[in-house]
């Protein structure tokens, strides 16, 4: 690690078990327009129950990681939803958190997890997994993210490993990744090297990409050695490597609020699949490990339905705990967030998504338009619900 | 008028315009089920502008009946709905009020309108207009029921006159009144004679009957004397008959409310159509006026979008003076009474009431549905929001 970027402070001794170095970051960000006025501005898509679980989708990303990170986390969200991530899980300590005072792109977000986590143990592994994706069973997440554990620690300086999800149909709404050669990584037996990443692909070459059996979608989950990352990053984004360190140098000092304050507002807005995943995987330096479990981005609301089956009122999905719902001759999803009676008749495919302030009516085949609504009523001056 | 079932007192004389004992009765009774959640029990259909004029329904029924009535009105509605009919028509003196304790159906209500204008004058001419309907153009209107009123004071006895609108289509929603020879009566050379009153009829049915040209739709409305009325209602109904004139001999005295308090609550439960148009017209004792106005009875919320045109949103009729209406690719109507934002996206002819506590979303082909959504949440228990 002669080569790594920054000089460690503090650093904590490399044991042999690559779990010991593994550090689960969940970037908590983005609104979730599609989910609007459910998920909004102020309680953004992670702070929701969205299956019926019990559980909000960050808590339950927590509990999902908890057994590999045993309490190493640090949780990558805005200032404004701090109380609300502290309560969703108060284990968290304030060390666990990372504010951004605006919101950067992911690129910013991660790269300063890894840099945070770098001065802390340069031979830290993250593993960045959403706050706002449904995944089950957890057993199968977790073969797969340990396999991807063991393929980030291998070789000399380790590998930016992501989980590839297994396609079910020809998707044109995720980029995907094409995978190469098997890898030889010990207890990582389905490890591949990867070739390349895709765009969302048009419908004839999504077929054609599931036809060939070596597509993955891109499911924005990636394991991989913090010192690696920040080499990648510091070759192509050499700016934002620039402030991110300065940054996180300043992090655990009390010169954090200063520095963070003056220096994050000038970093650029960047995705980390263009900052550092796709000239990774020019390089050589991506792999990728198969998800085998049932994963959702919960996009829009259709998924909400495939979701949750637990409360049906005739061909009605109903979330939420107080709605009463009517129903005859209707079909499609309740969402809930009011004690109001909801009576739907004769009706079907409907999408009906109630908050004290805001109503949308639409129908399963368009949920996806719901971002329109959002984009609409911020140019109308309408922000007070959004 | 000796065979006069009821003794006046305070007798007005009669005088040679029949116009000067013309006096209107509005009977505002009704939830209007099928315009839930907007109509219901505490805020029933009459007390809404339903068609974007400004004037609730029964004001602009008043309004319209003024330059007939001038000053002489009956309006008989629930106790509950004092304060708001009062609200709506601050014209009105305590005398021309008729509170029901208890909703009586039509033949209770109209027939206690008749036994107390009877006991104030016994050639009294009533005129019964519905609370809840709409009509256009005014004059048209009037010239229909002037022609009525002129009808109903012809030869010895007078007639009951009913008011038939001009049917524009097949409807099976509506009973049907058939029209006989020509009357020859004086300012009225539309008044036919009825040859009986049939009820609403299959569509093949309905079909014929606009073929013949000899049907009219039966609005409910009519015109007649009063002393003409209480006749028919002694001969068919005698216990109703009995009932009413008890109450009728006590209303402008101290002992009204003794006496309407022991005797309501025991009258039978009859449509006035039953209890006194179909026997009188068997008896060849009723007529009809053609009407030419636009009349429509706001049966459900498909009538709210034929009858509000003003505010379009894109293809979406808007009625309601605090929502905010977001669409796209959507038609239909909203009928708000909240001040949320609604936002519909990729829906046709939707239907959706919002209201405080209870939301309703259907499509205009079953609108008319809706009051099984009503009976379905009454049976559930849900009675707070009916």
């Amino acid at each position: 690690m002669t080569d790594s970027p920054a000089p460690a402070r503090d650093a904590v001794p490399t044991t042999a078990d690559p779990l010991d170095r593994f550090v689960a970051v969940i970037p908590a960000g983005g609104v979730g327009t599609r989910l609007w006025p459910l998920s909004r501005a102020a309680a953004p898509k992670f702070l929701h129950d969205l299956t019926g679980s019990g559980s909000t989708l960050i808590r339950a990303t927590y509990d999902r990681l908890t057994p590999l990170a045993r309490g190493r986390f640090l949780v990558v969200t805005g200032e404004a939803h701090r109380a609300a991530v502290c309560r969703q899980i108060p284990e968290l300590d304030a060390a666990d958190l990372v504010l951004e005072s605006e919101p950067k792109d992911s690129g910013a977000a991660i790269g300063l997890a890894a840099a945070i986590l770098h001065r802390r143990n340069p031979d830290a592994i993250m593993g960045s997994f959403a706050a706002d994706q449904v995944i089950s069973p957890d057993s199968v997440f977790q073969s797969a993210v340990l396999e991807a554990i063991r393929t980030a620690a291998s070789g000399p300086r380790g590998k930016i490993v992501t989980i590839g999800i297994e396609p079910t149909h020809p998707s044109t709404g995720f980029g995907y990744i094409r995978r190469g050669e098997a890898l030889e990584v010990e207890g990582a037996p389905s490890a591949r090297a990867v070739v390349e990443f895709v765009e969302k692909p048009s419908r004839e070459v999504a077929e054609d990409y599931l036809a060939t059996g070596e597509y993955l979608w891109n499911a924005g989950m990636f394991v991989a050695p913090v010192a690696l990352m920040l080499e990648h990053l510091k070759a192509n984004q050499p700016e934002l490597f620039a402030g991110l360190t300065e940054i996180a140098e300043a992090w655990d000092t009390p010169a954090r609020d200063e520095v963070a304050a003056r220096v994050w507002p000038t970093l650029p807005k960047i995705a980390i699949d263009y900052a550092v995943a796709e000239p990774a995987a020019a390089a050589g330096d991506v792999a990728v490990v198969p998800g085998a479990f049932r994963w959702d981005d919960v996009g829009d609301f259709a998924a909400i339905g495939r979701l949750n089956s637990a409360r049906e009122v005739d061909s009605v999905t109903v979330l939420g705990e107080g709605a009463r719902v009517f129903t005859e001759d209707a079909s499609g999803i309740v969402v809930s967030d009011t004690k109001r009676v909801i009576a739907l008749i004769g009706i079907q495919d409907v999408v009906i998504v109630d908050t004290p302030d805001a109503l949308l009516v639409t129908t399963t085949e368009h949920a996806q338009k719901v971002k329109n609504a959002v984009a609409g009523l911020k140019a109308s001056g309408d922000t007070d619900v959004l």
